[in-house]
C-alpha cells in the first residue's frame, strides 16, 4: 500500500501502534509452510545468527524473544546476583514500564537510579554510585549498568558518551547492558557502526529491538560477553520465552535485518520526527523540549492546539509530564503526509 | 497447497514442527496493516474474548501469551503460594519439560507427583496426597492440581475422570488447572462441549493450546475463576509476556477459533494418528502401547523397522522410553498420504 | 555489676554492641533446664503472647524471630505482592541496611522512597506516590508503607504524624508497617500507650525490637491485622526463622517485657543520649543536628575533637554523612558515667 | 544438676526438646557482659573459626546461623542455580521438613529424590539421575547432592559410603553438601575424624548442627569449598540471618566445641539410644527396625505397650510411619535412668 492509498494515520502515541513491514509479513508467510525443527534448530534462526555476526563484525550469541521486557529482564538476570544493583536512569523503561520484571527475573536485584540530563546517566555519578558500599554485607552490591539507546526522551548517547559510561563501569568492575529497544533509530542518527556503538564501546549485552521498528513481535538478545549464553538458554526456557516454532520469531528478524530494512525503517521514523519537530518549531507558542535525535518529540503546545488536534482525531500522550507537555512518537510507517496532515491542523490553530 | 502438490512430510517427532494454517496466516497478513492500540486494546483481542465466552458458554477472562510454558506457569503462579504443592502426574509437561518454570513463576512451589495409569492422576491418590500434612508448618501445603488434556501419552481424561479429579480437589480445598496444550485434540475425541470439559467439571483455569494445532505461536489463558484475572495481568507484564502489538497474538487465535478451524485441525491430527495406529497394529512385531485417543502414538517396533524408517528419512523419537519404544506425533498438517507413506515403508520391513 | 565496678564503656557506634540485661540472662539460664515442646508449644512463648496482648490492649498474633531484618522482611512479604511498592524513607533500614531482604522475601517488590524531614516520610508525598499509576499494568503497584520508629536519625514520629501517615495509607488503600527496631525508645519519648502508637493509629504489623535494647537476639512480629498470621507461619519456617528450641527466644522476650524492663532500658538509653546532647551543645564548635528524641545523636564536631575522642579510645561513626558529622548511639547499658567520661574528654579539647 | 536430683525425663519425641548444656549457658552468661563489635567482629566468632579450622585440619570458612533449615538452605543456594536439581533422599529433612526453604533460597531449584535403603541415597542411582538430561534446556539441571549425616532414621553413612556418593558427584560434575544436623552423633559412631568424614571424602559444604546436641540455638555453616564464602555472606544478611550481637551465637558454638563437649554430648545421646534399643529388643513383641547407629530408634511395639507408655506420660511419635511403628529420639541430656525408667514400664506391659 502506498501512502496515497490511505487516509493519513492519526496515531502518534507510540511506535508500537504501527503494524509490520510488508517484507516481514512476506517472510512469515514463506516460513509458515512445511515442517521445521523446533526450538531454534531451524534455518531461519541460523540465518539470523549469521546476519548478526556479520552486522556486529564478530561472533555473537543470539537469543530471540518476543518482547523488549523479556529481552531486558533476561539480560539483566544474567548480569547481576539477586543482591546486585542495576544502575539506570530514572526515566528508563526498566525502571518505569516493566512492572518490576528485572526484580522478578533477578530474584530481587535493586534498580538504582543515576541522574543525568536528557534521560542519559551522568558517568561521574554512575561511578560514584557504583563505588559506594562495595563489599559491605548490609548493602546490595554494584552489578551492572543499563543504558537506553535511544532514550525514552528521544535523545541518543553519542559514542563518546557510551565510552564514558563504559569507562565508569570498568572502573567499578561492573557490566554494561544496552536496552536497544530503539537501537536502529539511535544508530542511523550517529555516524558509527553497530560494532562501534556496542561491544567496541564496552557493551556486554544488547537488547536489540525490532518490534517498534517494523516487525510483529520479536527482539534479539545479542551477547558480546559470550559467557552469559549458557545460563540464558536455561533462563529463557524457564521463563516461557523459548518458542517451539522458533522460525516465526526468526523469520521476522531475518527479514528485518535483510537488505537494510531495519535501517531504512529507522531512517523513515527519524525523518518523520525531524520533519514534525521543524514544522512545530515554526508555530507560535510551541516549544520543542530537548533536542530530539531519534523518533520521539517532546514539546510544549498551547492548550487550544492540543485540544484541536485531539478533536481532529490525532492521538498522542499529553499532560503526563507536566501541563501542556506533549509527546509525539513516529514510526517506520509514519509518512511525511501523516506528519504534514498533523502540522496543517496545528498551524490552523496557531494562526 | 493440496497434499498432492508436495512430497510426503517425514517428521513425526512432535506437532510443534508443523507450520501454520493458511487461515491463520491470512489473518496475520490482514492484521499487519494500519495502526492499532497496543497491549490488548485492539479489536482482534476483543473478538477473541467474545469467541471464548461463546465457546465456553459463559463470561471468561482471557490472557494471550506466546507459549504453553508461559500459560501454564502463569496460571499456576496465581493458584499457589510460594510454599504450595502443585499436584501433577510424573509424565506431565510442567514436571519434565519446562525447566522449572512453575517454580520460577511461583517463587518456589513444589511439584508433587501423583501416580496413575495412562499418564493420568489417580483421584484417590490425589486426595490422599492433598490431605497430607495440611496446616503443618514444616511442610509445603496443598494448593492446586494440574491435569494435562490430552496427556503426554496421547490419552485423554474422560468427563467422568475429570469430575473425579475435581471432586478430590474440592474435598481437599484446592484449585484445578488444565494444561490444554492439546485441548482441541482431547475435545474432539470426547462427546462433550468445551464447557463440560472445563468449568462445568470444576476446572478453574485452562491453558488453551493453539501453537501445536495450527497457529504460529499463541496460547490463551482462559480463566473460569475470574478472581485470578487482576493478579495475572500484572504477572504477565512482569514476565515479559504482554505484547505491545497484541493484535498479532489475537489475530492468530481469532482465526484459530473461527469457522471451527481449531476443531477441524484437531480432527485431522487425531484421524492421522488413528490411521497410523491401525496401520501399524496390523504389522508383525508391532505392539501398540496404551490406547491412543488424541494425536500421539506410543508403540514398540522391531529394531529393523526403526532403522529402516530412519534410513528412509522419517523422524520420530525412539529408545527414550525403553528399548524399541517409538513415539509418533501427528499434526493438523499430517495428511493421510503422509501416514500411508510411512506405513508403506514399515510394511516393507515387516514382510 | 554496678557502673562503679567497671571502666567506662567507650563504644558509641551502635546499640548493638551492648550485651544483655541481667534479667534476660537469668531468664535464659532458667529456661535452659529440662524438656520443653519445640516450635513455640512451650510455656515461655505462651507467656509472651499473653504479655503482648496485655501491653497492646487487644488480641494480637505474635511470631518470634532472631533479627530485625527477619522481622521486617517477613512482615513486608505478607503485605505486598511481588509486583508491589513498599513506600519508605530513603534513610530507612529496609532501604539501606538489609542487603535487599525485602526484595528477597517478597520476590521482587520495589522499595519506593518518599521524602520528608527528620528521616520521616511526608504524608502528602506518600499519598501522591501511592496514588500514582494505580492499576497500570506496566507499573509496580502501591502495596504498603513502612515507617521507622524511632528513625535512623533518632527522631520519633508523634502520634499525630503516625495518624497522618495512616490516613494517607487508608486513602490509598495500602497497609502500614512499623519498623520498631527502637520501638521502646520511641514509646518512652512520647506521652502515649503502645496501643495508641500502633493499631489505634492504623498500624497493621509491627516489628518489635528487643535486641538493641537489652536482649541477646530476639524480636517479635506483632500482628494487629491478624489475617496475616497464617501466611507468616509458613513464611517464617520457609526462611529458617522458626526455632525448634523456641523457648530461648521466648524467654528473652518474656523477661524483656516483664517488670517494665523494656521501658526502663529505653529510658536509660534515651536519658544517656539526652545528657550527651546537652553536654555537647555547651561546647564551642559543636552543632547538634536535628532534635534527637530517642537514643541517637547526630552532631557536627570540630575535627580536633573527633581526633581526640578517637585517640582516647572512643568509638563512633564519623564522616559518613558529611565532613565532621558524627553519630553517637547510646544503649540501655550506657551509664551517665560513660557519657560524662566522653564529655570530659570533649570538653578538654574544646577549651 | 545430677540425674538423681530430678524426676526422669519422659520426652523422646526429638532431640530438640532438650535444653542446653551447662557449659553453653555459662559461656552465654560470660559473653553477655560489656561491649563487643557486631556482626562477627568479636573474639568469640574468631575463636569459633580457629576451633573449626583445628577440628577439620584445614582452613575453612564459617558462617554462624540460628537454625538448621537456615544452614541447609543457605548452603544449597550457593551450590545450585535456580534451574538446578538438588539430589536427596526422600526421607531427608530438606525434602520433608523445611516448608520448601531450599526452593525459596535458591529461587526455585528442584529437589529430586534418589532411592536407597536405610534413608541413604544409592550412589549408582544418584549417578544415573545426575547424568540425565544434562544440557537439555527443557529440563532442570544437575547441580548438587545433599546427604544427611546421621539420617532421619538414625542410620549413618560410613566413610566408604560417603566416598561412593562423592565419586558419583565427581563423575556427574556436581557438588556435595552434608546436612550434619546430627553430625556429632554420626561422627562418634564411626572410627574416623571430622576431616575424613567431610572434605577428605569430597564434601564441599557442611551444615554443622549444634542445637540438637546441647546448645540453645546455633548452627555453623562450614565451607570446604571456600569459593562459596563471599556469596554466602550476602545471602545470609539478605535472609535476616546475620546477627548483630553475633557473640551470642558464637559463644554457644565456642563452648560446644571446647573440651570435646560436642563429642561427649553425642556419645551420651548415642549410648542412651543403644541402651534403649537393647532393652526393647529383649521384650516380647518388639521389633527393632533397621540398625540404629546414632540417637534415633525406630521400632514396632505392641499396641498395649504404646498405650501403657503414653498413659505413663512418655512422649514419642507413633503410627506416623505405619501402624505400631514408634520413633524414640534420645539427646545429650537423656540419662540411663531416663531410659531404664521407660524400659521398666515397657517391660511391665510385655510380661
Amino acid at each position: 500500500m502506498t501512502s496515497s492509498d490511505r487516509a493519513p494515520a492519526l496515531g502518534f502515541t507510540s511506535d508500537n501502534i504501527a503494524g509490520a513491514s510488508p517484507e516481514v509479513i512476506e517472510a512469515l508467510v514463506a516460513a509458515s509452510v512445511g515442517q521445521a525443527d523446533p526450538y531454534g534448530a531451524d534455518p531461519y534462526t541460523a540465518s539470523v545468527e549469521r546476519r548478526l555476526s556479520d552486522i556486529f563484525e564478530r561472533e555473537v550469541d543470539v537469543l530471540l524473544v518476543p518482547t523488549g521486557t523479556a529481552a531486558n529482564a533476561l539480560c539483566l538476570s544474567a548480569m547481576t546476583p539477586p543482591w546486585g544493583n542495576i544502575y539506570c536512569h530514572a526515566s528508563s523503561h526498566i525502571n518505569n514500564d516493566e512492572c518490576g520484571a528485572p526484580a522478578f527475573y533477578t530474584n530481587g536485584a535493586k534498580l538504582v537510579t543515576v541522574d543525568g540530563s536528557a534521560a542519559k546517566m551522568d558517568p561521574a555519578k554512575l561511578l560514584e554510585a557504583a563505588r559506594s558500599k562495595v563489599g559491605d554485607v548490609h548493602s546490595t552490591q554494584p552489578a551492572c549498568a543499563s543504558i537506553t539507546q535511544a532514550t525514552e526522551e528521544g535523545s541518543v548517547y553519542t559514542l563518546a558518551e557510551i565510552e564514558a559510561i563504559s569507562d565508569a563501569c570498568k572502573a567499578a568492575n561492573i557490566r554494561l547492558h544496552m536496552d536497544g529497544s530503539r537501537f536502529a533509530n539511535a544508530l542511523v542518527s550517529q555516524d558509527c557502526t553497530p560494532a562501534e556503538m556496542t561491544w567496541k564501546a564496552g557493551v556486554h549485552a544488547l537488547s536489540l529491538g525490532a518490534t517498534k521498528n517494523g516487525v510483529l513481535a520479536a527482539e534479539a538478545i545479542v551477547l558480546f560477553d559470550r559467557t552469559l549464553a549458557t545460563e540464558l538458554a536455561f533462563r529463557r526456557k524457564r521463563a516461557g520465552h523459548l518458542f517451539s516454532k522458533m522460525r516465526f520469531l526468526a523469520a521476522q528478524i531475518d527479514a528485518y535485518l535483510s537488505n537494510d530494512l531495519w535501517l531504512r525503517n529507522a531512517r523513515q521514523a527519524n525523518a518523520a520526527a525531524s520533519r514534525l519537530t521543524q514544522g512545530l518549531a515554526e508555530l507560535d507558542g510551541v516549544e520543542i523540549m530537548g533536542a530530539p535525535t531519534a523518533n520521539i518529540v517532546f514539546c510544549r503546545l498551547p492548550e487550544p492546539m492540543i485540544k484541536a488536534l485531539l478533536d481532529a482525531g490525532f492521538r498522542f500522550y499529553h499532560d503526563r509530564w507536566g501541563a501542556g507537555v506533549v509527546r509525539f512518537v513516529t514510526a517506520f510507517s509514519t509518512t511525511f503526509e501523516d506528519v504534514d496532515h498533523l502540522l496543517k491542523r496545528a498551524r490552523a490553530v496557531s494562526q
